[in-house]
Parts: structure tokens; C-alpha cells; sequence
């Protein structure tokens, strides 16, 4: 990346009064490498960020500014972050692409995650309509996507249930082990449905609840099985079941192995993961609290007899999103993967 | 039932200050034909029952008597339930039957849920000395087992974790449609450890943690694959997960049904539970809230094209544990089966 | 009261699918001597009730009807609740009363509560219109109100705040021993917003979180002092600061008492509430889950020295709204007080 | 200090595994002018850091070492933190000190904040076996001692309830605007009550619960009385009730200040707090979440007419109690005060 004046990332942020942006933030205000250039929000233009996001207080000086005033600036930075609802994404990239040719993005949202309009309008309901732009984008699963997302320009971060899922199948996959009706179920916190309240966030409804939705038809389907139809292997459809916990943060994944082995299953992630900087594998459950306020995920492993059980956890709004993009900007941007994301969460 | 000198069924319970003992006394106070003679409690004898369990101030009056007065006088009573650790109830049981042959026995406890002492042995870790009173217990799946139940003197009430697989497994079993390898997870509150504190129930650990425990291997398969092993149907494997939530009461139970449809499930739970007075079926996901701290259960159904998932919510204390042995009381006593049942939990 | 035709209470609710409403459905579901004949809710209309408050399966039947065919049929019934709204209860009440001279009303909104105008817009932000009304209530607190409330037609149910701050002021200021600044506070659960979202009440930004909102400056205040002001005794100055807390049944008030001993105010309070059905009176402090489901109140009492403090725990949705509510309406209909209340709720 | 071999502070934990330990060590782990030589655990000698604490995977190696093995190796630190239960430290510190005279000791315990081995015995129920240590430590409140912890070598770190209260207390004294009776309330997080299991820490006791309990006889009271006592101003009395709520992390403390507007507490805590990096004033209520797994603290003021409120929110385990310690480490090793604490907890 040419950066010659000055040693540092310049970041810009679109949507950073959301929560993945807000944790994008956090994740940037601590970055060694990157420095925070400008950050737009919808609706609290001209408020101070750490006003609205009090959390940042004394991390983050500075006000945030229109999305307009982002496109303009984006000629300042190296990066930008595209953290707004799905569709809008598809429109603002491309302006932004072609405004700045030198400038990395990274979107959080659903639009640029496959090569398949088609099935985005069936899951995300509504016309993709950069649809040419598609192929121009790298999908930021950071761990098996490494090398492209090094050499990528434009990269679009996968979402929360599929990251969660993918740390499980995609090892099972390039073992060959994945076959047959994958059963599979992600738990999910309430930070994943946003910061706008609705009914099933409403906290006397939500705070001893569990419930599912959209059972065996969720939109992140579509990039899981788009990523995992790269890899060559057997025949398999994912029978996958997401669900609403009472808890915050954190996506709890388990996937059914029928016929592949606890033995196996370990020696298929150790192979994975066992040089990975923040994906660690252990024998049996790991706990979802260990990972919340995190950027590191885990892969558990169980079973009995010849069956087995694959369990993984992610912060949704760290490798789920935020710090899944950060280790893509690093990579971008010729950073170590792991900068400003080695900080741990507590213990409790 | 012969109770010729009052209408109101005389009830004991040992192990009365215990989440499921406390329930037990919660329904039995507002139960309008029963009346509690006695209530036992290992530590807690002479101590006003209200005084350890202020809930029931007001509704409950006496004290906890010893294990020992408990015996003595089962001679008093109709009914006794007995929500004992696993493995005292062996010892106990056949005691109090042959004490007072006329008594009928509710026990919450694992160790007569089967006719298998060497499953019990693998699964409860410990010999069974009572096998040969095994054949002689009713499985109390209240809702499969009416008839049996009627006529039993000795009933084993179902696990928590059974009842809510069960709910789903019975009628695919029943349908012929439970076959090859059946994928589940039943998602359990903290109340289910019982009221020991221990590490995973820590409030600091468990506020916001999810985490997996005996994959593949929990106790509960036993009863459940016995049950099920006596409806005719193909050969299956059960592949049950069991998980731990940030919340106190309920049991969230997924099945994945690959090959059965949303409609073909909607029709066999509408076969097996339009007329029950305490199942409620609907389409998509139930709230596990709505069952929070009443007797009633909800099955729901979802899918997409011909591949299914079965959703079961039950209060664990409830209808997986107390509210049924209250059923199941109510059927051996000649009572209206849900009498005492009705009340309804909060909204919110 | 005349009721030649029928001994069961006819009851209609309007707004029933709020949380108050909710609730009062809930304790006249399983109340002996009450039938429910309508319930009205705004933006359910025609929907079955037990579709909308799924916790009310198999104990409620019908359907949700608009409020003008609640006040059309306000002729059909014995007492009316209405749970609406601030604002909306003094267009509404005139109106009932007028249609039914020998209907009984129990508002559950602030409108009724005092006879100060002046306050009522002051607290809540508009110009009371039906002024020559509030005479004719009577301020529903119902330990000390009984005698009133059994002659009443027109009852003005008490706040939440207020009645857990009232169970403590009321016998201090009987005993004389309010004086001076008297310092309280009131920890409320999520519940108490109502079942509208709010940013307040987003599950994210509520799970863990405690804040305060209108220090010295709830709108309760103006029933308490002017309940107080009934009382002869030494001058007082209420400093309430109001709180939110992660939970979300119940208030927790603890009022501090310097110069008035523990063991004075064992004393006080034995004497106030020694007798009552639905108040206990303990050492220490109670435990909030102790009344959470329940139309039950406790009051606690602690100190060092001289120096004392009393915490009072009530149901938010119980006595601090429909379970007092049902208490006057018992009370109002010649019925035991306690009627319809007594059920427990659970341990955990 | 003197440190001429190393710009490294090197830095000693004894009682790692407990939550205050835990928490030391994450700050610690990413400071960057500390490195950890060893910590010190009772039950876990020899088990990894990061397997008995996973949220620390990646980020510290080494095993738990023996409080035997953490005395011996005392010189081979700068700086040790004593985070053991209350009693232990009074054997433990002077021994440290002797043997290692260029040691700076910090204790987390309730043993050396006073002068008073009288007032200390009353309040921790045991004798103070080393009284004469007393007059040698410095009260470890960073924000009014910061030259004397500067100049000290042994520093006592003050309690977390003990640091809500002062946040609000010792501006008010040192304004000479504390008097009379002081009615204070601190509502804490289970965390507070470490890592043992207890009934009153049991996950389905404490889920929705909130309960008091030493109402005005808490022992953190010792430490605030004297350190207020050393402030001139006119006299006054504290009547502080602790209150258990249902969360993990933070204290939240309101203060009662009739008399004292909402106008002057601005004026005064402006005064203190303007300029400090890690305290934050505002006006109406702080969000306890804010400060959730940070450094900071909020200040946040309010009040109707001439009467006040003061709110503080603190993590009991960052400002009540780790992070107060790495602060005055800091100020102990002529570091910048804040290093290492600036990272921002999350939105949510």
C-alpha cells in the first residue's frame, strides 16, 4: 500500500453510531497502526461522538459528520469501513470506489458477499443493482481467505451467524467431511438485531427468552453455502436454525457430525487453527463468555462413539464483524493480521 | 381410589425445600383436592416451610419434618412424591410401597424411569439395588401413558430434558417418521442444577454465558430411547445435545427433521395434541417465556421445501418435573387432569 | 352492590394488551368469583386475546373488541378497570360513570389520584379537564384506604412507585415519624415502561445496565405527599430518586430513617401490617424474587444504633398495579379481599 | 524509582486466579510499561494462566507459580499486588517488605486502609496482627492522594464500595458541604462477591433478585470515615445501605445531598474532576454500562429546587479495585497515570 507520508492507516467510518461501527471504533481508537480520519452517522451529525457513544469517552475527540461529507472526504483515507443496513451498501461502494481508486473498503453489510443477485434478492428481498460489482469483491473470512484478502481492494465481510458457522464447516469441508443434511443451530445475543428497538428486543420480553426464527431459511445461507461451494467435496445441504438468547453478545454454534468422530473432528481443526493467532481449538464446550469483548473465537469438540459434535464461538460484533474487518484491514494494509486486536476480554 | 373419609386427596412430599420440591408445594397449595399432610427436608427440619421458601408465605403453613417422620407416617397419606437426589430413591421407594401398599408414588428422581439397571449403572454411575422394582413403575410421559398412568400406584415422573425431546420425538416416533440420524439440542435454565451452588452456576459466570455440556452422552437418552424403543417404527440414532443458558427457568428443545415437511409436522402434532388440555401447537417458533412458571407446553413447526424442524418449550420445574407429577397425581387419583394446573404465568 | 342475576362479578377491562392489562387478566382468569365480559385493546381488535398474550392459553377465550364497543356494553358489567394511558382516563372515566351510575371503576392511569389539578399538570404535562371528578375518587392504597374503598364507586389505583413507597411512609407518618428530609429510593424493572419499546428498555442497552431519570422529580410523588398530607403529623420533605434496573418485574424501595431505631420500626410496622393478608413484616432485608408474580408485599427492616432503614418489595405489575387493583375491586364488590391473590409465585 | 537495568516495570500478582487478580493481569497484560514475572495462585500452582482465565489466551504465558515460589522470587519484581482474601494480606505484606526493601507493594485488601487496628477488628471481625504496619501505608484513592502515592512505597488499595462513595463524598467534603445525616446507597454487581460460589451468587437466586444487606454497618465505612476525617469541615454522619443487583460488573452509588443544588454539585465536582483523565462529569444520571470493563469513572449530578443527588458508577473491578491499583503502580514507578487504561468497554 502506498502510504508515504505518514506511517499510519487513515480509517474512515460510515454508519458509526451502529453497533458495529461503534465497536469498529473501539477496536480503532486502540489500533497502534491506524488513526481514525472521520466517522458519519445518519442521525447525529454535528454530535460529538464520545457524546453518543459514551463508552469512548476520552478515546475519540472529534464530532461525526455527514454521509455526504464522508464521500467527499473519502479522498483522506486509506480505509473505509461501510457499516450501514443492507442495500444501501450497493449503492454507496461503487461511488466510493471509483472516487478514491487508491482506497481500501471493507462493508459489513450483506450486498457484495456472493456472486449470485439472484440469491440476494431472495434472502435480502430486494434487486441487487451493482450487480456487476459482485465479482470485484473479496469475501473477508479472514482465516481461509488470507492471501486474496492481502491482495484485495474491495472486501465484504462476512456476517455473524456465517462467520460462526463457517469456522466449523469450512475445516470440515476441506477435509472432505462434510456430506449428507448438516444440521446446525447459532444462538445468537441481542446486539446482533441493532441498536433500533423492536419487539423481540424489548427488554421485558427479551430478558429470560429464547425463541427461533427464520428456521432453515436465514439470509446468511446464501454466502456460507457460496464460500463453501468453492471447495471441492462431497454432496451436503445445511439444515441451519438460528436462534434469539437473553444475553447481549456472543453467537453460540453447533453443528452435528454425525459419523465424523470427536478424535477426527480434533484433528481436523488442530490442523486448521493450530497456528492461528486468534482461533484457538479445545476438547469439549468453550464458553461463550470467554470470547465477548473479544477479537479471538473457539472451536470446541465433543462426541461419543464414531458421532461427533462441533461447537464454535464468536462475539458477533468482534469476529462477527468488527474485528473480522480490522484483521481485513491489516491484511489490506500490510499490518500484522492481529494489531489493536490482541486486547482480552475479562473473565467475567 | 378408596378415600372414603374426605374428598381431598392427603399428599407427602420428601425433600420439600429442593427448585423441584419447592415447586411441587407451589402448585399443591393452590390445588383444590389436595391437602399437604407432611413435608420432609434433610436440613432444614423444624423450620417453617414459608420461612425457607418465602414464596409460599402465606399459602403454606408448618414446618419441614425429618426423612424419618416421613416414613412413619406415609400410613397418612395417598399420594407421597418423593424429589430426592438420584440414587436415594431406590432405597426409599420399595420401603414406602411396602409400608403402605395403598399409597400411590409420584418419583422425580432417574432411577425407575426404565427396565434397564445396566443403562442406569453407565449413565447415573452407580449399581441399581432395586432392579427388580423396576418393571413394576409407570413412566409418567403423562400424555402417551394416560392409561397406564390411571392405574399405577408407582409412577417415575420423566426428566426435564426428556420431557422436552419427548413432547417432539413421540409423535414422529408414532408417525413412522423418526428415522436415521435425528439431530437435537435442548437449551436448559441454571433452576435445572437445583439450588447447590457450583461454578457453572455462579451468577458472575452464568449472567450472560452459554456453554455445552455431555455431548452426545446426558443421562435423559436413556429414558427417552427406552420409551421410544417401545413404538414400533425404522431404526434410529439420537444425537442430543444439551446446553446451558443466562436464564433460570424453561428448556428450549430443536429437532431437525431433514425429509419431513413443516406441513407434514404441523398435521402429526395437530393429530397427537389438538385435544390436550395442556399442549399447545402453532406454526413457526413458540417463546419460551410463554411457559415460564405454568404447566402448559408449546410445540412449533418451521421449515423450508421438504425439510423440517420441531421446536418444544417446557418449564423445566414445570411440565418437566412438578406440573407433571401434578398431572400424573391427578390421573392416579381419579382427578380431573389438569385440575390445579390451569393458572397462567406472567406476560412478562 | 346489586348483582340479583348472577354471583360472579362482571368484569371488563379496558386495554387489555398492555402489561398492566395483561396482568389483570392474568389474576381475573383464575379468580372465583370474577367473569371477564370484554376486554378492549386499542390495536388488537378482533384478535383472540390468548393469540396476543400467549401465557393466557386455555384460560382465557374471545377475542379483544374496540374501546367504543367497551364503553356500548360498560351496561353488561359490575366493574370496569381501565388501564390506558395518562390522559386518557379522565375523557374516559366521566363518560363511563355516567353511562353506568352503578357500574364500580378502578383507573389505573395517575389522572385520578389526587385532587390537585395544579399538580397533575405540573407531573404530567397537561391540563387536567375533568377536575370536578377527582372529589369523587378515592385514592386506591389499600391497607389504608379499606373502609373507603368499600364504599367507593370511583377508585383511583395507586402508582407503581408510590404504593412501595407508601407501604413504608404511610404507619411512619401514623407514628409520627416522618420528619425532616426523608431520603428513599426505588429500584423498578423494565416492566414498568410498559410494552412499548424505548431505547431505555432495548434489550442491549438495558441487560446489564443501571441508571436514574427525574431525580426529586417523579410524577408519583404528587400522590404520596398528597396522601401524606391526610395524615397529622411533624412537616417532611420527600427526596426520591427514582432508578432503572436490570430486570424486569418488581420495585425495590429502601427509605433511610435516621433517629428512628430497627427495633422502632419492627414496631411500627408489626403494628401496621401485623393482621394483613397480602404484607409481611421481616428483619433485614427482603428478597425481590419473593414477590415477583405475586400480589404479595414485604417490608424489611434494618439499621445500626439509632439509626434505621426500611426496604419495601413489591410486584410492579402486582400490587404496585393489577393485584391492587383486584384487592379494591374485591373490596368494592363485597367480596373476601384476598379473593383471586393468593396463589404463590415461584422460588426462582 | 530506580530501574536501570530494564524501562520495563516489572510486576509481581499474588492470588491471580481470583476476579480482582484476574482483572489485574488483563490490564497488565496490555500495559504497555509493565511486564508480568509471575503470579501466584493458591489452588491452580502449576495449571496455565490462560487455561484457568481463557479470556487471557494469547495474550499471557506461563503458569501459576506458589505463594511460597511469589515470596522467594519477591526480588526479582518492582511491583507486587497482594489480591488475597482480607486477614491474609497483614500477615503477608510486612514479610514482602522486609525482604525486598525497594519492593512498591500495593494490597487489595481491607488490611492496611486505616489507622484504626480497633475499627478494623469491629468491622473484619479478626485481629490486626500488625498495627504497627498501619501508619506506613498510603489510602490508594489516586485522585486526592496522588503525591503521597507518588512518594509512597506501600500503598492500600480502597474498597470498591469505598471508591463509589468517595468519588462523590470527598469533593463534597472538601467544599465543606458534608454534614448532618449523609444517606448513601451503592447497588453492586455479583463480581463484587468473587469467585466462590454462595447462595446469594447462585445464578437462579440471583437472576432477577435484588436484596440489601449490612444496612448501615458495612465495612468499607472504616476506610471512607477516615479517610473524610481528614478533610476539615463541619460534622456529619454516613448512612450507606449496600444493595446486591442482577448484574456482574459495577457499583452504582447515589448520594443524597438536600441542601446542596444540582447547580452547586456541578460547580463542585467540575472543580475536582475537570481535569482528570479518567473521571467524567455530567449532568443527570450516569449509565452503569459506561464504565463496564473500563478504567472510568462517571460523575453525574442532579436535584429539583435547592436539594441534590450525586450518582457515581465505577466497574468494581476497574476504578474499585484493579484498575485504581495499576493507576497508583503507575504514579508508584513514575509512569504516566493512565497507561494502560485508556482501552474503551464496549457500547454494550
Amino acid at each position: 500500500m502506498t502510504n508515504p507520508v505518514q506511517d499510519q492507516v487513515r480509517v474512515g467510518v460510515f454508519g458509526g453510531s451502529g453497533y458495529i461501527g461503534a465497536e469498529l471504533l473501539r477496536y480503532l481508537c486502540s489500533h497502534p497502526g491506524a488513526t481514525i480520519s472521520w466517522v458519519t452517522a445518519h442521525s447525529r451529525v454535528g454530535q460529538e461522538i464520545a457524546e453518543v457513544l459514551p463508552n469512548l469517552k476520552g478515546a475519540i475527540p472529534g464530532s461525526f459528520v455527514s454521509q455526504a461529507e464522508g464521500e467527499e472526504r473519502i479522498g483522506e483515507v486509506d480505509v473505509a469501513f461501510t457499516a450501514l443496513p443492507h442495500n444501501e451498501s450497493q449503492n454507496l461502494l461503487p461511488k466510493l470506489a471509483e472516487a478514491n481508486p487508491e482506497v481500501r473498503l471493507v462493508d459489513m453489510a450483506g450486498d457484495f458477499r456472493t456472486n449470485d443477485p439472484a440469491g440476494y434478492e431472495k434472502y435480502y428481498g430486494c434487486e441487487h443493482t451493482a450487480s456487476d460489482w459482485l465479482p470485484r469483491f473479496v469475501y473477508g473470512f479472514t482465516e481461509f481467505q488470507r492471501e486474496k484478502i492481502r491482495a484485495a481492494r474491495l472486501v465484504a465481510n462476512p456476517g455473524c451467524f456465517a462467520t460462526g458457522m463457517l469456522l466449523a464447516l469450512a475445516p470440515l469441508a476441506a477435509a472432505g467431511r462434510l456430506q449428507g443434511n448438516v444440521c446446525l443451530l447459532g444462538l445468537t445475543g441481542s446486539s446482533g438485531s441493532g441498536n433500533k428497538p423492536r419487539q423481540t428486543t424489548h427488554h421485558p420480553e427479551r430478558f429470560s427468552n429464547v425463541r427461533s426464527y427464520k428456521p432453515l431459511g436465514h439470509q446468511h445461507l446464501l454466502e456460507v453455502e457460496s464460500f463453501l461451494g468453492s471447495i471441492d467435496g462431497p454432496e451436503f445441504s445445511l439444515q441451519f436454525v438460528p436462534q434469539s438468547g437473553p444475553f447481549v453478545r456472543g453467537i453460540f454454534t453447533t453443528v452435528f457430525t454425525p459419523g465424523v468422530s470427536a478424535a477426527e473432528l480434533a484433528e481436523i481443526y488442530a490442523g486448521s487453527y493450530g497456528e492461528e493467532g486468534l482461533v484457538e481449538v479445545i476438547e469439549g464446550s468453550p464458553d461463550l463468555r470467554w470470547v465477548q469483548g473479544s477479537a479471538r473465537s473457539w472451536v470446541g469438540v465433543g462426541g461419543e462413539g464414531g458421532n461427533g459434535v462441533v461447537f464454535t464461538v464468536i462475539d458477533n460484533l468482534g469476529k462477527g464483524a468488527a474485528s473480522q474487518g480490522i484483521q481485513n484491514m491489516n491484511l489490506m494494509c500490510g499490518l500484522e493480521e492481529t494489531e489493536g486486536l490482541r486486547m482480552a476480554g475479562g473473565f467475567v
